[in-house]
């Protein structure tokens, strides 16, 4: 199997495509730009979701849900929003189909137009704004702070399977606050909650930042994301947080009234994660012979493989072993599949990433011992059968250190302080990953540099030093560097 | 706050409408049709989906993601399939929108029309049955299990809260198999399994049976239902489960190699509940003063109450209490808001259907006493502070059992045994309920009964005592007993 994956030296983005397709985690349906999530992958994107809501609520949210649609009138009433989501989207226009004339097929049916237009969410900011005019009438009813897991649309043009499709799955957070000062928490908050998610789970380091003006959302006074580096030394941003001042409120009119009795606009958040955290994983971690999974998120942490093929007596030590370790709480899965070959289940759990593979073989157990191997670095190690559970429960968690570890230092290997022009240009070129650089400040500059490079601005690292500077591309004044990169 | 909900015996409809609302559970959305459902609800609807996805997992579906949109062909292919969904549904016609020519708006941009359009899925048996064709050809692929939690859209003309939306969030299990007797098989297990969801978790007695041919799903060769009774008379089908032949994998051309190396149409089944089994939760068990809940689905299992208001002592007990039934598995919370008054928090947690109140009284400690009061019957008990957290985790099971009890003995005392035609009027119009009546099996009569009557089949019920006796309408011979209601 492992073989039929192009190696990412000769084509990064083909053994992308290759490890989803063969992994058995997505792949494109008959509807233009959407995918199908197959059984394997949202089993990992479910252990994503279980441990996110996990820690929304932990942070005081609660789950609700709001209507797909959204009446057209409602995205242009907030000025910038329209701007950004009012274009490439879904319209429903028609709420019925009826039998063509020659009795072949389905016609949609012109006397059934919708006197307004319905769009497929692109994002909930107005149809939830427009519904929060009439929870919120006081202080009292504040802070709301509301999650959603949903479905959107966005027609994209250009499709990647997790990192790019017209639909995709996500969470959109959706606060209301009676302060500025407690709605910027918020926001900075749920960015602490995302990196935390992505180090911790993920095993991905993350940057947290401001975004620039230009890169904000459609909406927001403040962008807040975090930018992860994949293997190809391109940055994912991987989760972004929005501090939306009073702009959602004042667009649909929603006012409480303040412990001082005075009226006033509510403030708020928005934020978001999606299944393109997917893309992000794969990418983290992933080699040539398929995909690899921090052990937090692996649907199987331990696969347990009867060697040469399964008996009685080595099914029972199997089993034996997996009751142990699923009482540790380790997820475990034994392979009694008597027509596969130990090689070919290898390489096929090796492809799934599973972090750790037991081999349970005759030879070995007369020495009394098991062969057990991790995902991540190909070791083997014969371990005595009485320890086995001990030692592939501290595996799991070295696995998951490594692999972050392996992930920061690549990330520290590919970011590269830039002070002149031609540096930028040729470290972008011939190593890639995020440069540190001075920036104007201008968005003019910004976009000047896109054109000239194709990289962005990713971040303005929340972790400053604060040392001021000349702009690499105009040599005017900066106050300190930006993160730049070419970016998914 | 109770006095605001109409009683039932005034109006019902009126009555479960004000459930919907003051209970917090959902609203209407600015979109027609479409509903918001708020935090509480939401709550309710997640313990539902976390139990009911256990139960599909422990018999071994998977759960996956299929797109949102189906091209309209895909509608046609199936020729019952059509005649069923492909009416009143949302049609997406265009995919962009752009400035209008004012500049005070969005219009659609006509350029941007789809060459075919796609529907939002009514149900996704003609999506994921083109998709199954690529990921079926042998026995081996067999059988295929899979699950979907999505939402759906039907375009309904009289929509109510939960009970009939045009939006509405389900799941739906989409299974593949060898033979028909495994397809069959898999179609009675998961009405087993939404039978034991509803009377285990829900306390909702159902009855389990097949559909007649009229009102089988359409592409079916079978239904099977769970059906059950609500407090005014009507019926509710809770949960279907299809056995659909190798009708769709005709439709989409979906083959298998036997064994025997034969190769052979895929025979499959679907199955699904939705959001409108919130709508039977609530007229199952609810009463005038607001919702009940079965402990097993409600959020707050028990809440305490501090009497007269928070104090530093009475807190410690409670905040005791509350760990104490948490190690025990039970979720608590503790009402610390020293603004409102015990009388006012009763109310409030009583519209919310909590099972179980403790109230901490400074009068009561001096005994050595707390205050236990049950939502299901309003009895209120003195307990021994140390027996309390032991009494109220065995209270919460018999609440559980009571709710179930008393819906099981009024469904008994609503369904009568008719055999004239006179009789099934009578009872119809005066009590209500399931009539088991005789029935001549053809899909006229059925029809001319329901114009007459406004009553439907519900199912043939599964548990028969095989009596033969004649149709109530036409006279002619029946070979047993099937089940009518008139029904939501």
């Amino acid at each position: 199997m492992a073989k039929e994956i192009t190696p990412r030296e000769e084509n990064y983005s083909q053994w992308y495509n290759d490890i989803v397709k063969k992994a058995g985690l997505a792949e494109h349906s008959a509807v233009r730009g959407c995918m199908v999530i197959k059984p394997y992958g949202f089993a990992i994107w479910e252990k994503m979701q279980a441990q996110l809501d996990k820690m929304f609520k932990d942070t005081g949210h609660m789950n609700a849900y709001f209507p797909l649609f959204i009446p057209k009138s409602f995205l242009s009433k907030e000025a910038d929003h329209v701007e950004g989501f009012a274009k490439e989207c879904a319209v429903v226009t028609h709420y019925r189909l009826k039998q063509s004339d020659d009795g072949k097929g389905v016609v949609v049916d012109p006397e059934a137009r919708l006197e307004e237009e319905l769009i497929v969410r692109p994002t909930s900011e107005t149809i939830i704004w427009n519904t929060y005019r009439d929870w919120i009438t006081s202080y009292r009813d504040l802070p709301l702070l509301i999650n959603q897991w949903a479905n959107v649309v966005r027609w994209e043009m250009r499709t990647r399977l997790f990192l790019r499709t017209a639909e995709f799955l996500w969470q959109e957070g959706h606060t209301a606050h009676a302060t500025k000062e407690e709605a910027m928490q918020e926001a900075l908050r749920m960015q602490d909650v995302y990196a935390e998610f992505a180090e911790e789970y993920m095993a991905m380091p993350v940057i947290k930042g401001a975004k620039s003006a230009n890169e904000r959302f459609a909406g927001a006074v403040e962008t807040y994301a975090i930018e992860a580096l994949m293997q190809d030394g391109k940055a994912l941003q991987a989760g972004t947080s929005h501090f939306l001042g009073q702009n959602f409120a004042r667009a649909f009119d929603v006012k409480y009234v303040s412990e001082s009795n005075q009226e006033e606009y509510v403030w708020a958040t928005s934020w978001g994660v999606s299944t393109r955290l997917m893309g992000g994983l794969i990418m983290t971690h992933s080699d040539d012979d398929g995909l690899v999974l921090p052990p937090r998120l692996a649907p199987i942490q331990v696969v347990i493989v009867p060697i040469p093929k399964p008996d009685p007596e080595l099914n029972a030590i199997g089993e034996n072993i997996k009751k142990e370790l699923e009482s540790r709480g380790v997820s475990v899965k034994i392979d009694l599949d008597d027509k596969k070959r130990p090689g070919f289940k290898f390489a096929e759990y090796e492809m799934k990433g599973v972090p750790v593979r037991i081999g349970i073989g005759k030879r070995d157990l007369e020495k009394g011992v098991v062969e057990v191997a991790r995902r991540d670095t190909k070791e083997k190690m014969n371990i005595n059968l009485e320890e086995c559970t001990g030692f592939v429960s501290r595996l799991l968690d070295e696995i998951q250190e490594n692999l972050m570890q392996k992930a920061l230092d690549f990330r520290e290997a590919h970011t590269t302080v830039v002070d002149t022009w031609d540096q930028f240009e040729k470290v972008l070129d011939e190593k890639g990953g995020f440069l540190l650089a001075h920036w104007d400040g201008s968005t003019e500059t910004e976009v000047r540099i896109k054109e000239l490079t194709k990289a962005t601005i990713r971040c303005i690292p929340h972790e400053q030093e604060g040392e001021e500077g000349q702009c690499i591309l105009t040599g005017k004044p900066s106050k300190g560097r930006v993160l730049f990169a070419r970016a998914y």
